[in-house]
């Protein structure tokens, strides 16, 4: 094993102990595998669905009964490797991919490891996340960074990944007309990537005015709040026939519903945020006549290393709208999970 | 103009002129444009389209409002040939495909003229279609059928077409488990279709016992009475992981219902039945958790050429069960609306 | 026909008449058919093809055996329409799409209308071209900027289209790497488009210095002269896995030749460039083991709505060198012929 | 670890031990890791490559230094499996896919394991391949077949991968006309393969009249013998247009140069077969104006679920024309090597 020369016995890490109840405890740090990397973390955004554990400590099927350490959108310098490990040394700085996979299932094999059912996904109940001084691991999942790349900008080429794999599950083409629904980060991120990988207009919907406005300096070209309009409404006013693609980010089957009629025909609506209740109502009649497509979005797949070029170009201070300490990861958490109107991203600096 | 020796100036061509009234009627033939063949119709299939108007009088947006000819899955002989058409004479044997498209907007540049705006598609108002002796039809939309082929089999690309078309938009590889609701012709068509491209295993379902039997017949797997079990149990009993394809033909939000649990992660719906109601309830948690897509489907664009090479293999046979000369269009209409249980497909010789 | 009010009965065109003779003769304004627009041209771009003509009198199998106007990258304002048309009115400002294609043939109906058998392109003999102070064109290639675009840049969405189509057809994907031969007009237009579109890393060749650091300034990240070292070595220091992505657009096979070797297995090559002569060697153990792609690229389909669109970003000044009036139009293919290490692009003002 | 009652400790291998020289040696039972499955080998094929170790001692880069087991198109019984292997138990029959891949490489996480630069292969050096009574191999490229299937079919589907993923990789559509170059098991396969996944007509070529025999009674529509005449000549006498898809599975340039003049403009080249030497010219004029494609072969990934399913309908005793005991692996290698007008497919039986 490949060591740098000072990794302490034990670390800090932040445990979410009870409702809304976090913890920072000492604990040892882990033991790197022959496959694996040890990383120092040095900056780790918060996600929603680490605010939906800390409030209601379960998301669906995935059921907080122990301390859980919070936290995968992860940024560090490695400190050790593995025996087998080849393409890091110790000293590289990196962003952490969080869904580890096996590689030996069809999903796998077929390029589609983001549905690998034996996937192990950071701060996913039983899996200990980020929010840590250290982690290990699995070497594969750990990307080097340019020397020029911030650990905050690393650390968002997760949420911006999830924007990655729904713009390419869109098929979206250059100069198509785009419309998103949501402005959190990953709406966000959508927007921005949608424009950097050749969208034309895109108009975007949201609830809360700040994020529209900073959607409209991220270069949507029309921004439309969500309780004083519908999308579709504004869509068909300035394009009569409507958007080539729709996303779907705000996790709620009332977007859904608004983005359906904004689409043109031969259209494709993708969905990626996690709603809680089923759409209530799918017109057949508009799916058939006009060839319309929906499609689920599930994470992403193969989208690092793209993410992390693009990210070069990407002011993330544009969205880090909050930063705390490790010691103060449950205050990190409680300003996300109460201040949606100001706070857009947050991110723990676990060695501050 | 290149004409064949003998044609006449009037024909007989069926009317639908009220609700379930044909009246046969002499008419002068159509003079073809420069762009045009004319051509003998020698059978013509009836679809469920036809039978709706006959009975309803209109199909959504599609109202019959004066005397209509009904029919559009046709073929013949070509008689004389417009001016400007190189690519056919008379004396060639046909098969008509009924949508003639503008060929200058976005949705035919691109390669999806089935959803061309401007389409003029046969039997379908104010559109007359082919329970005729002759019809003229844009020339281009005329496909040269081998010399052992029949006019039935030829007549009968039209509904293998729409099979061939959601085969393609289902995205089906070879091996693919695939699940099929709704017996009719266009659900049998797209099982032989299936199993012609590759397809492993194909489930079915349908409310008839007689063409459940056939499905088998032409190559399904297993079959499901509708109103005995959900398709869904029958293909995870089978299969635990679920199907990789799912195609809704029955034209009811139930068979779209009944398929989604059936399908695998990362699994394609495919929806070509029209269905009067919407769709009750989608999960949109299955939808992203799955990644699941679904997807329209339209008629048809550029399937002619593959259709009848493929059709030369197919017994069509199997499925006609009854047939009718032109004077008796009316009756035939009546077999397909009320003899559902032992009626399959429905043919008119106008020349008989 | 919708006419706007002052349309002269003659106009001033510039023909080729021998090999780089031009004359400016005044002939009738021509007649727009009923699917025509009239349009009254702007701006003009000199192409890589018009130059050819204009020394050689032929490019392959097209042979200029008579008077005839060159020039197809154009852009006007419709003056008139013909009865049939209903997208555009006279005072729209437009850039024309130079391939009038059939919309019938398979290659048409299947979404490569850049195939068409049938096809008139300008300046094509023995279809004239644009450097006239008039044209009619088929409306459905006129296309509609909007207001803020120029002339200048409605001409260059022609070139600019090439560039679109070859990274389509290069399958690109965000963040890939991707390796340019030739940084004529097309060149600087596929950097241009591969870096909107996503590109990570773009190293690009020429012999001329100026064009390099042209393509520098445009996006590409790093610039080889050919006369100095080869492409393939280049990119191999950088990246010793080669690049996702290699095309060809100098029109040689040397440089053909100095892409391969840079590809990654699994990478494609696109080849844009007219060559006069054969490829000398293709290892075909390098094609098989690493599942090499090479793939041509003619002309282009469907590229000008989003062509224009992406273009509204472009600053064309950037590649206009030198500018001339119709009366010029020889001095202006004179400017093109001799001074390649100086003009990238030369554009000719049909009305100053 | 799960073991079957009766595993010997020790077994019979046939080791290539010189040029043409094979011995069998009694070696021990290889002992599986916690992942990989143990196999009592009960069917292997002779593929090209072994017959090329044999008489070469080596395939490019990979030469035979030191005894090497051959055979990698092999089937068998599982006997034991280790202790992380779920989805197999002693007792089931499967067909076993060679190439053992890392998992974790881009190519491998992108679906086109294929190109993982760390494969390990059977029967190419320095890995032993399955000329052996056992073998052990990671369990998840073992793969469970029907009750109904023969051990000779499960072996096959091997090489029929190869044509599964050589017609994956030619794009082709329901109806396509194919042609293919060289009949040998791999090329009959093809034919098979592009029969049962729709294509229309199928021209072969090859010197061998038994294979043009045998490649016309598998669904080829018209055979070429390659020695009097062109392949591109036949094409073009039946289809002026010549043909969407061309796969050359002969393993020489002289057939690829007879495979290009038979595309269709937008035709796709597939190159399957290893050349010795490069393709002496590749006419640039046809790549860019029909904008033709050719793409490279290398083995296969993903194949083995549909190429099981597929198998089913396949008489492999077609192709299958030589058998040998494990004791004669030496003779069934001489027979490949010189009886190739009458030998098709060689197969061994390690159990006999």
């Amino acid at each position: 094993m490949a060591v740098s020369s000072a990794i302490p016995k034990t670390m800090k890490a932040a445990y979410l102990v009870g409702t809304r109840q976090v913890e920072v405890r000492e604990v040892p740090v882990p033991e790197p595998s022959p496959d694996d990397a040890l990383i120092r973390v040095e900056a780790v955004g918060v996600c929603g669905s680490d605010v939906h554990y800390y409030e209601h400590g379960r998301i669906g099927r995935y059921v907080v009964d122990g301390p859980l350490i919070l936290g995968h959108e992860a940024s560090g310098v490695v400190v050790a490797v593995g025996a087998n490990v080849k393409h890091l040394r110790p000293g590289q700085r990196v962003a952490i991919e969080p869904g580890v996979t096996c590689g030996r299932c069809d999903f796998c094999k077929s390029g589609r490891y983001n549905l690998c059912p034996h996937v192990r996904f950071l701060a996913t109940p039983p899996v200990d996340g980020a929010f840590a001084q250290y982690i290990a691991h699995r070497a594969d999942f750990v990307h080097p960074i340019p020397d020029d790349m911030s650990y905050e900008q690393a650390a968002m080429v997760e949420p911006f990944s999830v924007a990655l794999h729904a713009i390419r599950r869109s098929g979206m083409r250059p100069g198509d007309r785009v419309a998103i629904a949501g402005m959190g980060p990953v709406g966000l991120f959508t927007v921005v990537a949608a424009r950097r990988l050749g969208a034309g207009d895109v108009v975007v919907s949201d609830t809360v005015e700040k994020r529209l406005q900073l959607a409209l300096q991220l270069g949507a070209t029309e921004a439309v709040h969500a309780k004083r309009g519908a999308i579709a409404d504004a869509v068909r006013e300035r394009f009569p026939d409507g958007v080539d693609v729709a996303i779907e980010t705000a996790g709620h089957p009332d977007a859904v519903a608004s983005l359906l009629p904004a689409l043109r025909r031969g259209g494709r609506l993708v969905v990626v945020g996690l709603s809680q209740s089923p759409l209530k109502e799918l017109d057949l009649t508009q799916l058939t006549d006009g060839e319309i497509e929906i499609a689920g979005v599930f994470r992403y797949a193969n989208t690092y290393p793209a993410g992390i070029q693009l990210m070069r170009e990407i002011d993330v201070w544009d969205l880090i709208t909050d930063t705390f300490p490790l010691a103060e990861a449950g205050d990190a958490l409680e300003r996300a999970r109460t201040n949606k109107s100001e706070s857009i991203k947050v991110v723990v600096y676990p060695q501050a």
